[in-house]
């Protein structure tokens, strides 16, 4: 559908350039590479094709759209301001990369904006658009195409297809045959480096061909052609791939075409000549009223019938159905979803069996899977060790209405790709692989952890306890990591009960991502409590209270070492020491509680033991700087696991030990 | 070359299957999928084409075999048995995957064993193999044919290719043009989750073919096509890629091509069956001298005159030049590369500016690389910004001589890339990027601390010091992660001579890898002693005393944020406090110095106070679960550096305050 002629497509353009070089001029530093590259390719997008409602920047049915050359955000933002997003006044504009304002250096997630994904980690944003896509895909499928039947589109630049993730994502959006996903290539053959030439001669459309992507090129600085592209990925069920012929900074004279323009600095002058280049002749900051009325015909009023006939469709629903399906897109679980875990908790208190805590973790799954239908699993080709597949049908190129996702070997796709899902909303993505792996998904979960998304990661294999596979699949430093990056939930259990407490600490956790570490090897059962009481939400609870006088030892384990902790205990109090053991399933949750309550728990100043089969890192915040800590102090070996856990200290008689030291006054011997 | 008709073929595979299955049953786990898929590939290779020699298997100009797949460990084991490699005897076969042994879980890097990398997280193999294949261009341009004219080999499997980091490092492998390099594809269409058509219809061949490489199919269990395969690689300028079609688990009846293969089990019936269907009669744990011969011939006696002759050319060099080859071969660096920090030190000591320790870094690899001809520099498309390329020349397709690789937007493939030119030896590669990329190529610089490898990275941007581009280019959480690798140190320096010392440790660190840490703006000169000595070696020292009385406390920093202590201290010093400052560039280096160091400079029960633009984690270890610390609790802003650092709090008046607090007894208020 053409634009209206009140404005020349030429000009629509132009007030992306004139806006972003303003706001990057004033700001003093930014990039103009992209904004003045992308700027047909961003109208062609916007006002003649992306489904969007400025007014609801959060319709559920709204084509999503991610800039995943996160640099180039003052593309976004001219786009959203020129589209009339209700958040997105001029002021914004003007206060581009300041503190407080909305448009920062790289966009940040606010879908009530517009901002669909913060993006800048290149690679990042078009791995989200494919999870995006994927859920689109699951719920058309759940709600239907009345309800649910919308695109996602990503931008795209050379950074974010020389990324490994990409080729993870383009591979599986290619086998999952994801119609709706296009990429805009923004190919003007330019990195920070200079010429492509300098680090890629690879047929880049080939390499799409090769994973069952349509491919087409275009124009892209004409937006008719980009437009037919465009019109032309609608009509074919693979994704497509438009290359976008550009060239970088166009525009702007001084640097167009130039490796200098990717994040130059742009000055006065340079807006001067760049304005009498294009003969544009409105001062900065401004939008002529054809523009501004072609932008807004081309965005609001193209999609005014399709939002309403849209809204009518939801309000036609029968009452149930409508709310459940503001509800998942909402991102709330169901009311009763606590109420689903009661039952496996009172079996396995009942049963009282060891158990490795990732078959628990299992199992709880196939319990939740019931309870709440947007949950949705999936492993990088672990199904078989993690066992989160369950009774889930997988999701497939033609069966949209399964509830797991068989990634590949792609931690970092699946990383990524379940930050798209939340982010999309009306999945709860679970993603489930070895510990070892959350490397390869770390810069996807810091990204989930600055979104606030609820993603959960559960992990399996977590310490030297995996035995013969030896260090490079032995975590060390893993615990040290995650609880190293700001807004993730780390939690480990230590045993099925602290498990089931977990998991619902993780579904509880409605602002940022939840790791779950399992054992593989299985832990006795510690907890026979059925109560309900989930007294891991606190973060560290008196597992073992001392008897026999006032407590004058603490020890704290975590995991599979609270059973150490506890045998330590044993020998202890049979010495006469009363002696405490608190398991610490998640120093998050512990921080968070009231200064009396930790006090209570771990007193300071009194002896204090940690055991954890990982580095000491952090641990000192809870023991003090004389604490005692029994663990690992570099990388693990091969060896069956109860000969490892003899070979680097991590005993019972070690941990007894370091506490009777300390009643000594030898703190130093561990 | 034809291997000498002693034993046929078949024997010679089969004898890799049941060392492999005898092994593996008696460890009770392990992977027999690969080694007896791959036993025809293995032979093939191993046989009639690798030049190598077991008695010396550190030979400079070997060629280079990584088993990217390393949970087929056996595989390798058995091969390197068979040929007579002087470390692996039969006792250690049998020892496989017990505490002790050489036969690990997955293979660990010892080339004196023939073992060439750690590998077993997917992927880091092949680009082991593709930096492995860099440094031998490198070399032979600088040392010529006569000494180092090698192939790098790698088995790849269908989970390798998958991982992200295989595109990274297949497209610029393509780009380079690294013709000595072939990867051996397992394409047994079979992984951990079953059929490979779960999660992948792309065609692999097409997407080698998309990056310029050579691409080859053979049936893998026919020695001959194999053999041909290779052969035809040997004259192409372009990388290799033999798909090899395999069973997985050939030879083992019960799990033969079945998902089960992969890790599966295998019990005394197995190996009674797979006798049987093999006609194999001899018992478990032997050779039949018939295939000992054969596999000897292949491999000792094959290369006997390569590795004569190359040993006589050798011989025969000046013997300077001897020297010079043998000493990069041996990762020695030159007797006298101190020396050439001296004038960068005393220059920059006496300038006594404001340099951002970026700046300084790459002007002190601009002398280094005059006195250290190994050091091997490059990045992922941040020659700009970090300026780490210098004076260098760009190794390229068509120039080997180059020194400098532009990675392109690759983090992954750098960093793991630059793991195999550190395990080949001869080149000593230093990375530069920012410091939130460092995530990125976490994997490999895991790998690199647990392989002992001498890697240097060189990270910019390390805080909210980088401004306006935002919280996803803010490290916060990045010193707390790479501190938490063990045999990783870890440096920041505060300034240019500091950066000078910095530089020095991280070379001087032979035996794991090193993150240089750096500040993008600039930093006030607060060393301006030129007398060489190296104070950052100790890893924290006094950089200002107190002064009029005994010390009252103790100010801690880290990189930029010294100068917060300084000044803070100038305002306690003002009110009476006799006050130190420590500079603490690195932990590890203060962790490895005598307790009685330590507790002079950082004294025990005082009053202490960190500062450092990152989260708290670990620093109770050095300041007290008590102690100050002024710097971030989440993740940082978009806006100016100077308004962040006083948003969040990160001031010399914070400094003081939580100094002040102390004094008083009122810890709680940092």
């Amino acid at each position: 559908m053409p634009a209206p002629e009140t404005a020349p497509v030429a000009r629509m353009a132009d007030a992306i350039r004139f806006l972003s070089l303003d706001a990057i001029e004033r700001a003093g530093d930014g990039h103009p590479g992209a904004p003045l590259g992308c700027a047909e390719i961003a109208t062609a997008l916007f006002t003649r094709h992306l489904k969007c409602n400025p007014a609801d920047p959060e319709w559920a049915d709204r084509d999503r759209f991610v800039l995943s050359n996160g640099h180039g955000s003052m593309l976004l933002y001219s786009v959203l301001h020129l589209a009339g997003y209700v958040g997105m006044p001029m002021e914004q504009i003007r206060r581009f990369r300041e503190l407080g304002s909305h448009t920062h250096g790289h966009p940040e997630i606010a879908a009530h904006l517009g901002i669909e994904a913060t993006t800048g980690p290149l690679g990042q944003g078009i791995a989200n658009a494919v999870g995006m896509a994927v859920a689109e895909a699951r719920l058309a499928a759940q709600f239907g195409p009345e309800l649910v039947d919308h695109r996602t589109y990503a931008l795209v630049g050379d950074g974010c297809l020389m990324e490994g993730i990409a080729h993870e994502v383009i591979s599986l959006a290619g086998h999952l045959r994801l119609g709706k996903l296009v990429f805009l290539w923004d190919d003007n053959r330019i990195t920070d480096d200079g010429g492509t030439d300098l680090s890629i001669s690879e047929d880049v459309r080939a390499r799409f061909r090769a994973a069952d992507w349509q491919v087409l090129d275009a124009d892209g600085h004409d937006v008719e052609a980009v437009s037919a592209a465009l019109a032309r990925a609608e009509g074919d069920p693979r994704p497509t791939l438009i290359a976008c012929a550009t060239v970088i900074g166009r525009g702007l004279p001084r640097l167009e075409g130039k490796r200098g323009a990717h994040g130059g600095r742009v000055f006065p002058a340079d807006l001067a000549e760049a304005r009498e280049a294009r003969g544009w002749t409105d001062p900065a900051f401004t939008v002529p009223d054809d523009v501004a009325a072609a932008w807004r015909a081309g965005t609001t009023e193209r999609n005014r019938a399709a939002y309403e006939s849209w809204s009518d469709r939801l309000a036609a629903l029968p009452p149930e159905a409508r709310a459940e399906f503001e509800r998942v897109m909402q991102a709330r679980l169901p009311e009763d979803w606590r109420a689903a875990l009661r039952p496996i908790r009172e079996r396995l208190a009942g049963a009282g069996e060891a158990r490795a805590t990732i078959e628990v973790s299992a199992e709880i799954l196939a319990d939740l899977v019931r309870a709440i239908p947007e949950l949705f699993s999936g492993a990088p080709d672990l199904e078989g060790p993690t066992r989160h597949k369950q009774d889930l049908a997988a999701f497939t190129a033609t069966d949209r209405s399964g509830r797991y996702l068989h990634y590949g070997i792609r931690e970092h796709a699946m990383g990524s790709m379940m930050n798209g899902m939340a982010a999309h909303r009306g999945l709860a993505p679970v993603g489930a692989t070895y510990l070892v792996f959350s490397d390869y998904m770390r810069p996807s979960l810091r990204m989930a952890a600055l979104m606030d998304l609820p993603v959960i990661t559960v992990y399996s294999h977590d310490s030297i306890g995996i035995g013969r596979n030896g260090p490079t699949h032995q975590p060390v430093e893993y615990l040290a990591s995650l609880r190293a990056i700001p807004n993730m939930l780390v939690l480990r259990p230590a045993d099925a009960v602290e498990a089931v407490e977990c998991w619902e600490m993780a579904l509880a956790n409605r602002h940022g991502p939840t790791s779950l570490i399992c054992s593989r090897q299985p832990l006795p059962a510690l907890r026979r409590d059925a109560d309900g009481e989930n007294r891991s939400a606190r973060g560290a609870y008196v597992l073992a209270e001392a008897e026999g006088g006032a407590r004058a030892i603490t020890l704290i384990g975590t995991g599979s070492e609270v059973a150490l902790a506890l045998a330590a205990r044993d020998r202890l109090q049979a010495e006469g020491y009363p002696t405490a053991v608190v398991s610490m399933p998640s120093w998050e949750a512990f921080e968070a509680q009231d200064a009396e309550y930790r006090r209570a728990t771990i007193p300071p100043g009194s002896i204090r033991v940690a055991v954890e089969a990982a580095i000491r890192q952090g641990w000192d915040r809870w023991i003090g700087e004389d604490g005692g800590f029994v663990g690992m102090t570099g990388f693990g070996a091969s060896g069956p696991a109860e000969e490892l856990f003899k070979h680097f200290g991590i005993t019972a008689e070690a941990v007894a030990d370091a506490a009777l030291a300390r009643l000594r006054g030898q703190p130093g011997t561990q």
